[in-house]
């Protein structure tokens, strides 16, 4: 039996509708290679990394296979830190770096989160990947013609009907639609309010209703019974991260793996106190402390500069109080596996339920 | 082709593993009859009904069908209110009321939510329902036992995986799994925060794998595809609120109605300020200027007490201003149709999807 639509496999040349998430920090060619190999189109996130290093990943991938893959940016307009809130933000913190022993004036550099710009346009002209994907809404109208004539499909995230409208006007090929349950940082990018943000239930029959182009379901998707459901709600496809966290070649330390071997669908919270941007993922210290919604965060990225001395003292000792562990709520629903056996998994546990329904 | 899964219609003797959800204040009898006859199992909402008044219109719905029906009740534990914490909630509330030329001191008197008590197990035994639904834990022992006694298959209403263990424990014979996408108040009863809350997606799934009873999805489904999506999921059903309300047989205000005609996924919030409980609905002015989730509201239902004066006279200028108007995140996926013809519409649209999808 076939997967019921074959829109995305058409469009990505893959074997199966499902996208592994790109997780910039968590992960780099090597979990790409394994979803690639188990017939996903894998998907590498750029959005931390320099141009050189995006070279030097896609050669990997290619070094390793001749699958499709995707090279995910970001496309957040830059802004400069504000002192004024930056100075706020570091005092509201302060009593974390006493609690640690750290000077005020500990180095304080957050790791980059630099959007799509030219140089990335040119790693994308010369590595020209079969598939380019955006978080936080679409690079400006030049930047994106540019990605288009590197020969590269074009997918945009949508978090509500709106977003997926715009993005549909733009031209993307299609709309991963991000339900509130996605781990990570929402990819919200028109104004609304994050507390009205809609469930994957929810929001992947709206966005289906609302377009043309193929939808991507994402949010809560983490085995075989949710991509049946994502295609039953009229998606094309899936968009899987949480579950590849728990796979060994993800990059992530020791106490990240611990508390998503224990996890359940309400342990993690949508934060924008790490990054200054809404995300979700285990509540740490920070969030504990100040709350997971702050009024007074600095703007993406910048609300992570203060942080990154807390992190790094605490990583030190091999906890990750103050560090990001972003996830979604189906967390539990999966097992460590290698990359390419989830993959693999993912998919025939979806073409099994989808058959195991029609028998009744 | 028959429903893949026939636990909750052996259990319910119903047509289609369909509950029309029970929705206090904004239905009686001539919905649940619609459903009834549509082949869903139809809810009586009774927590703002006296027991005579349960009694009346039991006997309007088995005048009119003698399809198996659902009585739903509230069962939190009723606590006084507090002088202080409703002093203090009125004074915020002041600006409201000199708004409408309102006087500090008019009337304010809650609709009645009471508790599932001695009189409505008089009722359960007089009336002998098919099933009973409990919104918010259950009863105590005593009572539950009662209403099992009495003949009737018993729900329980659960938000977390914790909450599904608790009620299972306790004999429930079926459990609601609501996600977070699901209108009206949220059934939490054991500790935790709103803001990690599940969406249906990852619910569900979980709900399913740790419970032997059949699992009741609820939250976001409002069409055929939602209903195939739940059932790929693991649940044996579905309830469905929102999509019921659109149907000429619910008694909701035209104010109201023009809402849900022009609503999308992202158009409610979940808001404690209206009752003291959580609860989703479209922001009206009250969470507009005071905010969605405060501390400070006064412990459910008493909340509502400072607001009735305020409801009641935009009402009478045909506003919703300040009205609860609870409604899902799947509102944009339903039309007006008859109570009948929508639960017609369901099951027969589920069966296509499912139909659809093994035909790939």
């Amino acid at each position: 039996m076939p997967f019921p639509d074959t829109r995305l496999t058409s469009l990505f040349r893959t074997e199966s509708p499902i996208v592994q998430a790109p997780m910039a920090g968590a992960m780099d060619a090597t979990l790409v290679i394994g979803a690639c190999r188990g017939g996903a189109l894998g998907s590498l996130p750029c959005a931390m990394l320099t141009p050189d290093a995006v070279r030097a990943e896609v050669g990997r991938i290619r070094a390793a296979t001749s699958a499709p893959f995707n090279l995910n940016f970001f496309c957040h307009t830059s802004v400069p830190a504000d002192p004024e809130v930056m100075a706020a933000w570091k005092a509201k913190l302060l009593p974390f770096y006493r609690e640690l022993g750290l000077p005020e004036d500990a180095e304080s550099k957050a790791p980059a989160r630099a959007p799509f710009d030219e140089s990335m346009l040119a790693v994308v002209e010369e590595t020209r990947p079969n598939v380019v994907s955006f978080h936080f809404g679409l690079p400006e109208p030049r930047l994106l013609e540019g990605v288009k004539r590197a020969g590269a499909v074009v997918l945009g995230c949508a978090t509500t009907r709106s977003e997926a409208l715009w993005l549909e006007e733009r031209g993307v090929d299609a709309i991963i639609a991000q339900g509130v349950e996605a781990g990570g940082h929402r990819g919200t990018f028109l104004p609304g309010s994050i507390s009205s943000q809609p469930g994957t239930f929810a929001l992947v029959p709206e966005v289906v209703d609302s377009v043309r182009v193929p939808v991507i379901a994402a949010g809560g998707i983490a085995d075989g019974r949710g991509i049946a459901a994502a295609l039953a709600l009229g998606a094309s496809g899936v968009q899987i991260g949480t579950a590849y966290l728990k796979c060994p070649e993800s990059k992530i330390a020791p106490a990240f793996r611990a508390l998503l071997a224990e996890a359940h669908a309400d342990s993690t919270v949508v934060t924008n106190a790490m990054t200054g941007r809404p995300a979700r993922g285990f509540p740490n210290r920070i969030v504990q402390g100040i709350g997971a919604l702050v009024e007074d965060a600095p703007a993406f990225p910048h609300a992570a500069a203060a942080i990154a001395p807390l992190r790094a003292s605490a990583e030190k000792s091999g906890s990750g109080a103050f560090s990001p562990y972003w996830a979604g709520q189906g967390v539990s629903l999966s097992h460590e596996l290698s990359a390419e056996e989830l993959t693999r998994a993912l998919g025939h546990g979806a073409l099994a339920r989808l058959s195991a329904l029609a028998r009744g």
